[in-house]
């Protein structure tokens, strides 16, 4: 049998396993997805930078053309919304497992943001898909769920605020009040993705609704804000490191006295904690495993750098120098080893829902980033002055990776969560540990031999 | 369904890739395994360093009375040889994969050295008893492999060399050589794992028969010496880190004018290479596999320690001092993610044989050992001084890992050979770069980009 | 006695070792530098930023104000030109041996190339200043020199090519030749820093000028370029993770047909190497030194931040969280540690001249640029989305500083070097053993002891 | 001048900055030392190891011949006793500053526990004669003091108990309570450094004598017992990963009803928590600094192994082999940079006392194990099975440095210290972020910049 075309990418011991847990359907898209990367993404990546103006006015204006027509040809193709799960959004979904999806995941983060995008499979439009399909009202569904799934407008996602420490969501202060048929909201955001751009059409903006509430988890809400609403004011585009990400950008905004009706209330008053909590899950292994896919990228971008002729030094390419060669080595086995924590992950989800696999969500979450960063850094010092430039994808990829050590919640505390479930094993460890120790004593008794105390 | 027991020790998420690759007589065997260490190996532990004599003369004459009794139970269960494969080895073997037995030797890992001969499953017996099932003429089968297959005997094999830079086996300087019907073996020779148990009766020696060949890799051939043939001279145990792993031991021993009939030889003159190579491949597996169940129990070591509420400091759990937490959260993701670096060799050593399986098994080789290492090193630092001493396993688990970054290969070559094998991707890398290239040629024409240079 | 304020920013007990090798001089300038940091250029940083223009061509035409203020008042206070030691430029210099520079330096780093900018002593314009200083003759000291001492102009060194591995300068391509009274220069040079600013009045460019000479070394010279001759062709800024760096930048410029007067070499013909080799010693150490500066502030960054009372979450500052206490820790170890480095290098230069402290040089330039890193990391992660967008100096200092991992030769090319140099102690080495071991054979005779073997 | 021949063992750029602190009795002092070493310490090591009996009786009865016949010579040279010194200690001790000591104390780390033994600097001893010498009476130094400044006798410091969390001093549990005339000691330890030693008369035993003081630093007492008192029961010796460093060795002790003279009682009741603070913080400082000459021995070592031309394998040496050289080059690295932090806190000591140098000591006590420990590794590792073996000193130098992690404080509990002294700092860099902001603010309103917000 002729290997899947996957194997290119990822290596044929890790699919080994993986496969059989693949339907046909499954393969036959990731087939799609692994064709569509080599002819249509990989050679529109650079076509992406040339058509975004260098203007720092016109970059945030504008629907960039080549990604417009890579979108046609993928939706023409089914390669459409397949981060949306059929098992869990039955009338909007496509029938892929968590599992299988994670792997497309991993080929779609080599082509970075231009090919999650031209696949409609881009964040924060993903999570904000899985909101309205979940908790939205058929109006709603009507409004703004389709025209996302149709690829035709964008979404942002208003949760981080300036000035306070909103990873805990229940520091947030953003005011969510009723008014007659009305909400009005009033804040002070920033770090919203996608917001810069001209086409996103809609805003989900979390708030402080009801602060008085016994139930700290009770007292946020989430609102339905048109882009356009008068008060709604885009202060300025958030670097990260020297990029603005125009055009989707992240967004520094001012809500102020914006206005939407009652209607726009997301689920309910109060159950913004419990929309985001789904929110957050998956997507997290979507970043990881893309994140997987950019290190492999990256160690393949060394790869041919370090046997380039052309780059001797000393009479030697890189690659016969030093430390190069043990590096790939270590960067080889660095991605193969956390691609399993995501797919592990993933199975999970599958198999226990999103909060049944907290536990390997979380590990993915704090070793795939790093892995990441660790793997690019190295294919950068490789490349010397052009790894950081932008000439090569390494160092936009190294500054969007670092974000990850924090977004979603920073390494640090997925690490306290992580050890603080393990040490729930400790009763069942120390009652074996008894049950040996009784076991012992007889075995030491019916021996003759004397326990040191 | 009932989780399978298995999962007391590794994570279901890891089962549920697994088990679809076990047969029912590889999940019934696994179960028995698993019983078989709760109810047996893991009391007997410390019950067979009680019956070692500290005599520095008397410990190298002792049969441990538990490890025979041991043996007896593990054999009648079936639990018996259980590293060899039927598929490899149909005459003798177990109908156990790699795979199945991979798992099965993380747990037995966790009994340290005791719960594999208990199992008849343990180093070096069992390359040996690989090399006499597959090149074994019926006459040494009969006597030598029989006996081994019967936990009756044990072996060793000798190769390193002192003085000599052996690990390049084309340095063993070892001399065979016919003298009529009679083979003559001169040699000096160390770290001889097993030479010191008094139930070793028999040596396979490695040594240099046609030094002149053209073909460096003829030159060697491998001799079966009675172990107490005369001119065996066993000099002295090698300690690692200061325990000396009585009664195997690993000896230097001084072949002197040591005569075995020409029948003695393995497989034929010259072809010592041939054999070392069978002999290494799964072996490097079965380490690594061990090693993930040592690190496996030193963090349930640690869980169980750090939270014993009579070991507060300043009014805290360990649990509740700085780092503690994140070191077992990373400890529990990197033995996770390590192990399937070893599944994965191990289920290539299934489909593709050893020879297919080079670059799995050597990423394993070089990622596990440190992996244990790192986490029974937390283990210890959390034990504080009782993690160095004779009162947990700890200190003499790291003594034994710490050898396995060397032995089979230090990590530096297994870097380099991996590194390189990866360098072998370079063509295909440029290709489908330069692939990529024109087409992104063909779409700056077409959207009248002109490239930088 | 009162503490000298530098106690301010590096610890005491550096500073008692390092104290006693300053003159009054030497103490009172790094006393106004300090004070001078405090009053004058940290409350100037984000000026400078504001009054870069955003817009992509104005921000390469402007001569930012409150820099050019900055250089009067410092200038006017004697803090000018410090990097220059009079023991090597008695003509130009101020005499500050190297040592008494480097702890200047750090202090210097904590504001970035501002500061440095400021007091007359930024690269790449110092270590131009040294090459006219040293190799100029009195014309060239007259024109170029001296303006750029009194800070009215600034200058590129042009190295680095593009297309070619040009760490090893012997792959320099760009070709010098001599026609008639003139020299006309035609190369493809990048990474050219300093060359995007409208005061650049000049370039010192390295190129091929006796490519068949038996001597490898002797085949490259440095010629005398004005930043406006024709043919000079300046064709883009490169960015590091996103920055330009403007006004300075670092360009990719094409030197075409360019013709200078034959007057216009530097030092003489085939002297490149020559000049190169003295050009970038103690250049390393001051931007090692910046290094340990920045590390410091961002350290002191980190500790507002965590100490943060409106950062709380979960109920605790973030100081109370996981890891950040030991991360802290670790850091303020580093950076006292890595400092040492560069002081040990730095006293070197002054006792063994730049080629006599090569090895102390190469330690500290592959030790220091890794150790700000790990650093400036930590407080990035402390800071979360904050940490790596334009609101701290934290991500463009981990730009800056990553491109010092390769700039001025690969980490991995000190480390060659270093360890080379320590292996030519081996004979030392092995001849101590060898005394060892007959002293050790006599006491094993006298003792009656029986050496093994 | 010719250099100084200490510059044979540590870097002349450390040296020169340290010189001028050394008085000529220091650097007299130092050189006899380094002299004595290459004559008589290192030959005798082997020796050493020879004449301790492999007898797990006799090996705790030994006197060894050649200590004994060393610490005669070392006397004789007046190389004696140098860890005390004459400004703390006027009557007993010897004119070196804690710097000058700390420098003697890495050339004697070279040489293990014999060096410092063969010149009465071992521990536990220096600090039981310091608390006698600061302490004592009289007639307790008569009695103790005397002789084991004169090297006749040995000591025990019994802190350490089994089955308490010790390392919180308050936790100690054995009984001390005055009865008559006599006080009575009931308690279990362990741990116990040189209590197996035949030539230790004397044992100082910290314990609970007034466990009601409402001041919980009140509560403990410190005891002198002769070894020889009835009801002193060794029970067994420690193992650090199986060695059981014989014959000092670590013992387990259960003292029973051991009755002494009130007189014997050390400074006073209650004043246990005084007694120990001082005697350990120079002492951490001797093991730092002699683990700093134990890592620049394996440094040494390492070179001499990677060089030998008999080592080759596939053709090269070890030097020629992947990451040997960088490896190198970083131990030399760490090792200089790591040294600084003790001499740094030496230096500290010297002018501000224990007291006024907890951070500097404490920097060095988390930083010096660990790098200690990593260039040992890297040392075994090139030495492969070698290494780890009796054959070098490695195996069990890395073994004592390993506890050096946990002895006196785990690391973790020093970084927690540190961090927190240096959160101590966040008032004073907020301050002065203040007064930045505040120019800043001046100067924005100057310039017509507008702040954001």
């Amino acid at each position: 049998m002729a290997p899947h075309p996957v194997e290119e990418y990822i290596p044929a011991g890790t699919w080994a396993f993986v496969e059989d847990k693949f339907t046909p359907f499954g393969k036959e898209t990731l087939a799609k997805v692994v064709d569509f990367m080599n002819t249509e993404v990989y050679p529109a990546l650079r076509v992406v930078d040339a058509q975004l103006p260098a203007d720092p006015v016109q970059r945030w204006k504008t629907e960039i053309p080549i990604i417009e027509e890579l979108k046609k040809k993928a939706k023409a193709k089914g390669l459409w919304n397949l981060f949306l799960s059929k098992a869990h959004y039955p009338e909007f979904g496509v029938p892929l497992t968590n599992l299988e999806y994670a792997v497309i995941a991993e080929i779609l983060g080599r082509g970075m943001q231009t090919a999650s995008e031209a696949l409609n499979c881009s964040a924060p439009d993903t999570g904000n898909m899985e909101v309205f399909a979940r908790y939205g009202t058929p109006e709603q569904q009507k409004t703004w769920l389709r025209p996302l799934l149709d690829g035709k407008i964008r979404s942002a996602f208003a949760m981080t605020e300036r000035f306070v420490a909103s990873s805990d969501a229940r520091n947030i202060k953003t005011s969510i009040r009723q008014e007659g048929d009305q909400i009005v909201i009033n804040g002070h955001k920033w770090w919203i993705s996608g917001a810069g751009d001209p086409r996103t059409r809609v805003h989900l903006v979390m708030g402080l609704s009801d602060p008085t509430n016994k139930n700290e988890y009770l007292r946020q809400s989430i609102v339905i804000v048109p882009a356009d609403a008068p008060g709604v004011k885009i202060i300025r585009p958030m670097q990260v490191f020297g990029y603005d990400d125009a055009p989707e950008g992240h967004c520094e905004i001012i809500y102020e006295n914006v206005r939407v009706p009652a209607s726009n209330i997301i689920a309910g008053w109060g159950r913004g904690f419990e929309v985001i909590q789904g929110r957050l899950g998956p997507g997290r292994i979507h970043h990881c495993m893309r994140s997987v896919g950019i290190a492999s990228r990256a160690l393949d971008l060394m790869i041919e750098r370090v046997t380039d002729p052309t780059r001797k030094t000393f009479g030697k390419t890189l690659a016969e120098h030093g430390t190069i060669v043990a590096d790939i080595a270590k960067s080889r086995a660095e991605i193969d080893a956390a691609r399993w924590l995501v797919l592990s992950a993933a199975a999970k989800i599958d198999s226990h829902k999103a909060k049944g696999a907290l536990k390997e969500i979380g590990m993915a979450k704090f070793v795939v980033p790093s892995m990441a960063l660790t793997v690019v850094d190295r294919a950068m010092q490789a490349h010397g002055a052009e790894g950081v430039c932008q000439d090569t994808f390494l160092a936009r990829a190294y500054a969007g990776l670092r974000t990850l050590r924090f977004a979603d919640g920073p390494d640090e505390v997925h690490q306290q969560q992580i050890g603080q479930r393990e040490l729930k094993r400790a009763d069942e460890v120390k009652k074996r540990s008894a049950d040996i120790k009784k076991k012992e004593a007889a075995l030491f008794q019916k021996n003759g031999i004397k326990a040191h105390l």
